[in-house]
């Protein structure tokens, strides 16, 4: 029975790879997992190229035939109204008509897309650690810093698809300046790469050649004390942006995945701490903070799960 | 035909005054508006006596057959879930169980309770600087810094009808502590307590003997340095705010209510200002702040609305 469900064609498309699947709309399960490079640095034509193989790879397949959408998720901002992509890392990409390129190459079938935030939060939701809660923030502390939310038991993508944007608000009105123009943005402070610039300045070094987040957590495992204050910054920065969060749309859950998190306690330990800092509002004090359990399938996952969402409004 | 609308009993509770009115469930009009200063300091059953006096005043108009529910509406926090409220400024209230003794007044009436804040947007959603928004946010700035929020065309209190609590989402993490047990909180910056301590830290003095933040706009709207100082801070704070908000739920409108907000071009030409420094995304940029329109009506309006609306549910 389950082998007869529909399907979902599902793109994911991030300034490394563009992945694909089959999604089963009922389990969500994935088949035929493809992927290409992303020629980031190309023109926009030879990344659609690539999005256009991958699709082409998933409807050689006999069971295309039962493929009944088809759902994209990418790297923003995206704008959901028009179809339209501008992801920061994609240069090639400045408003270009996603939709409209994809739904030529597969006549007759409807084409969703959503925000890379939104849709990890999507998987979270149906399959994931956010799985039935009403009202759930989901993050990816990485590279970047993205999220989405939960609201009322839906998924809540904002008219453009970009809710969630959790990265890029200010938790320090006088701080550093932000690539988006802002200032004191909460990426700027708690993603990956601000872990390792904070670390680095503060003098630590690897031992080794990898002086990433990554090393810099497995460090703060060993107690290095510098490498304990980089992350203790960054589970700050991230207390107060969650907790900002909820005092604004009421939460009960915020799961939290991508490579920061899956430094474990040496991140959860202080944001928990951290939390009872900021999140003191009697009606947003019983927060609970838990890792993502979909890791690297949650684009794919979310790509699908958002556009079956889309299917039944 | 509009005579014989149903109507809603309001009664809105603040930490100076309870005041009351019969609402038209179709037009939004106030009648019988009546109203008692608030016994803050009080035992709580001294403060309930005031809100049972202002509805057996209702209760007597004749008028009174065509009520068909009751709006409270409170200040925060409350617990909409469980009909109980802990106002900041009514000391004697905590967990005070508002809506079950309301009801023992009103039998066979339903009672709905809603945070002023909510209220607020409520009111401004249905009759005000809102209507016909799909997605705002509205806001309170006097005192306190408080508000609500519309989303996808409806308001959106949360679960304990608290949501929208802007006042209290921390723009500097490593601020001064509010006493929410938070830091950096944003009505610790903008508010106009915060205004008019800024101005009078700053060496500020009034001609007269008011040295509110009323006093501090005037001089401000006469050229004041200190005093447009005083105001550029805090709407800088609001601006960070304002811009989180938009990133987290996507909005079109911004509508600011209160005292500090009367002050009109002294707040609104900084405010916007700073927009352009906070609200960078592509997908906020176009947002628009608006001066509230209902003024001292819309805690009692809102509560009438958030009512109304529970009924639709």
């Amino acid at each position: 029975m389950s082998s007869e469900q529909a399907l979902v064609a599902a793109v994911d498309i991030g300034g490394t790879k563009i992945a694909g699947a089959l999604v089963g709309a009922e389990d969500g399960r994935l088949s035929r997992r493809t992927r290409r490079p992303t020629p980031a640095a190309e023109p926009g034509e030879a990344v659609f190229a690539a999005v256009a193989e991958v699709l082409a790879e998933l409807a050689g397949a006999p069971e295309w035939a039962r493929v009944e959408r088809v759902g994209l998720g990418s790297a923003g901002p995206v704008d959901g109204l028009r179809g339209l992509v501008s992801p920061v890392n994609i240069t090639g990409w400045r408003d270009f008509p996603l939709v409209a390129r994809v739904r030529e190459l597969v006549p007759g079938l409807p084409v969703v897309l959503t925000g890379d935030g939104v849709a990890m939060t999507a998987a979270e939701h149906w399959r994931g650690a956010a799985r039935g809660h009403r009202n759930a923030l989901c993050m990816v502390v990485s590279t970047g810093v993205g999220g989405g939310l939960v609201l009322d038991g839906a998924l809540h993508p904002g008219p453009s698809g970009n809710a969630g944007h959790i990265g890029h608000i200010s938790v320090d009105l006088d701080g550093a300046p932000c690539p988006c123009g802002g200032r004191g943005c909460l990426e700027g402070l708690a993603s990956g790469t601000a872990i390792a610039a904070r670390a680095a300045a503060a003098g630590w070094r690897p031992a080794g050649d990898d002086a990433s987040a990554t090393a810099v957590a497995a460090a703060a495992g060993q107690g290095d004390p510098i490498a304990l204050a980089a992350f203790d910054r960054a589970a700050q920065a991230l207390a107060a942006g969650i907790a900002a969060t909820a005092a604004l749309v009421e939460l009960e859950v915020v799961v939290i995945g991508g490579g920061v998190a899956q430094s474990g306690e040496v991140l959860f330990g202080p944001l928990r701490r951290w939390l009872g800092s900021y999140a003191t509002l009697s009606f947003v004090q019983g927060l609970e903070v838990r890792p993502a359990l979909l890791g690297g399938e949650a684009g794919l996952v979310g790509a699908a799960a958002a556009a079956i969402r889309a299917a039944g409004r």
